[in-house]
């Protein structure tokens, strides 16, 4: 089959690769479509280490299971294989787990090919009505959705998402839900049209006063808006890191001391409520659409997703 | 009046400073007993960028007051000289008013001297049977009591404090007083026989184990000590920084990030439970106290309590 392997050497797509062999437990997925994310790009600069097929964010069609009842069923699915078991599984989660395995980013091949596997308990079916090209936003929804499991969010709170990024006009788009006041701050004033089309109100960061936020989302993922997060949050309020920071930055520690902020790290989040709100229509995701190419070209859409200012990049596959 | 100036030029004890002038609402105070802590050793080094007198942990006597109640009333003192009307005194308190100015550190003649001056609203009045040599630690008590107030400890949480210093001392008996168990972390053996002394669990930092515990408290103030307690702390835990950080630091937000961790700066606390639990001798101060020395020799005292690994060094005034 086809698929997209990273390796020392870099991504590379290859043809020859056998399908995977479905494990007790697991169903055969058929993909259909996937995102590129942040991460992913992040993985071909070296983060994490990881080799293998890449890719976390899919759409698929269920080949093979154990339980017949998902034969031929559209999927998507969370990206954390965990024990399931361990004291951290069961007082955190399985997106905690020390022995995990995680799809695509650590010791298990991704979905950037025909097929893929996945256990069962990791499925959940797709609404009929929604279609491939919107729920592949699941995955990256449901890491948006994660902040409103890890903090109150009051309806008063003035809040700030720096970055209108893919990821930042998601993350923004469930905060307004509440019917907060949303900003979303960028660096350029053309990266606000499509915040700005999505209705959320906007600003360029540097303009923004120091603590003038109750609640700050960096979805930037470098140290320079990492800093503007910390300068814009107000004392005794909250930062949320969203983004994958490979590796260590500098930080303003007097800032975060002395103002007594509170620094909340945030990943994983829940799947069947991103579904639900996909399928309500509540948050807009086919403007996000940047373009889609077919996983022969996935080199090609990699290239494009790596540019500056640019939205989601899709893969048809099959 | 004798009194320990810093400037530029550094840290001088002068005899030739008028004796403060006490402006409406102020009470002056007559000094009796101070203490010298990091924050102070920082300024020192440039933090912050104070000039004038230095100091903020005192016991005085009341000579002058608007409130002649106040006469001859021994008293600890707040150190956050607030405007208490703007927005942020009211969300989120005195120590956080933007226009404050702060005893010693920010634009406000500290108690490092025979005579200073604080607003009466800053006052607490010291029981009879509490002596100098005990109030004189409310400031760094109502400090570690801060965490309290800022997030729930459970009575089952496992907690490390990282720092076998006069702070982490006064926080992990704080921390103990819930029946939690505390553990006080160090890099060298000989700093844990204090620790144990008091009666806490000990160990040695580097020994600990990745992910062991559910709160870590950062109370070295350095990059090493910061590096090693974000370590600790597991996936879903929290983080309390409460060492004063001279700008900025490196941190590894990969581990912020995946393991979800929650991380919260910590400053001034409340000053009237920590004398409460002062005069119920719930926690043991005397222990900490290395050396005491006059006014005069302000200078070695300074020099003193700079040296590693020593304990809380006090002035005696007049």
């Amino acid at each position: 089959m086809q698929a997209l392997h990273l390796s020392p050497e870099g991504l590379r797509l290859r043809s020859d690769t056998p399908p995977p062999k479905r494990q007790d437990g697991e169903a055969l997925l058929r993909i259909t479509r996937a995102g590129i994310c942040s991460t992913d790009l992040e993985l071909v600069k070296g983060y994490a280490g990881f080799a293998g097929i890449l890719g976390h964010e899919f759409v698929a069609v269920v080949e093979a299971a154990d339980d017949p009842a998902w034969l031929g069923q559209r999927v998507v699915g969370t990206i954390n294989l965990a024990c399931r078991r361990c004291s951290t599984c069961v007082g955190s989660g399985p997106e905690h787990c020390p022995h995990r395995t995680v799809l695509g980013i650590i010791a298990k091949d991704g979905i950037f090919a025909e097929y893929a596997t996945l256990p069962e308990v990791n499925l959940l079916p797709v609404p009929e009505d929604l279609p491939d090209e919107e729920a592949v936003f699941t995955e990256p929804l449901a890491a948006a959705l994660r902040i409103r499991e890890q903090i109150p969010v009051a309806p008063t709170a003035r809040i700030a998402v720096v970055g209108p990024g893919r990821l930042g006009l998601l993350i923004a788009q469930v905060l307004a839900l509440t019917g907060t006041s949303v900003t979303v701050l960028g660096r350029r004033e053309a990266s606000l049209d499509l915040p700005r089309a999505l209705g959320l109100s906007t600003g360029l960061a540097p303009e923004a006063a120091d603590d003038a936020f109750d609640l700050v989302v960096e979805a930037t993922g470098n140290e320079a808006g990492l800093a503007e997060s910390l300068r814009l949050v107000r004392p005794r309020g909250t930062l949320i890191l969203k983004s994958t920071f490979a590796g260590r930055a500098s930080v303003d520690l007097t800032k975060l001391v002395v103002g007594e902020i509170q620094v909340v790290g945030s990943r994983c989040g829940p799947f069947a409520p991103a579904l639900e709100l996909l399928h309500r229509r509540a948050v807009q995701v086919r403007p996000l659409i940047e373009a889609t190419y077919p996983l022969a070209d996935g080199l090609a859409a990699f290239e494009h997703a790596a540019r500056p200012g640019v939205r989601k990049v899709l893969l048809e596959v099959g």
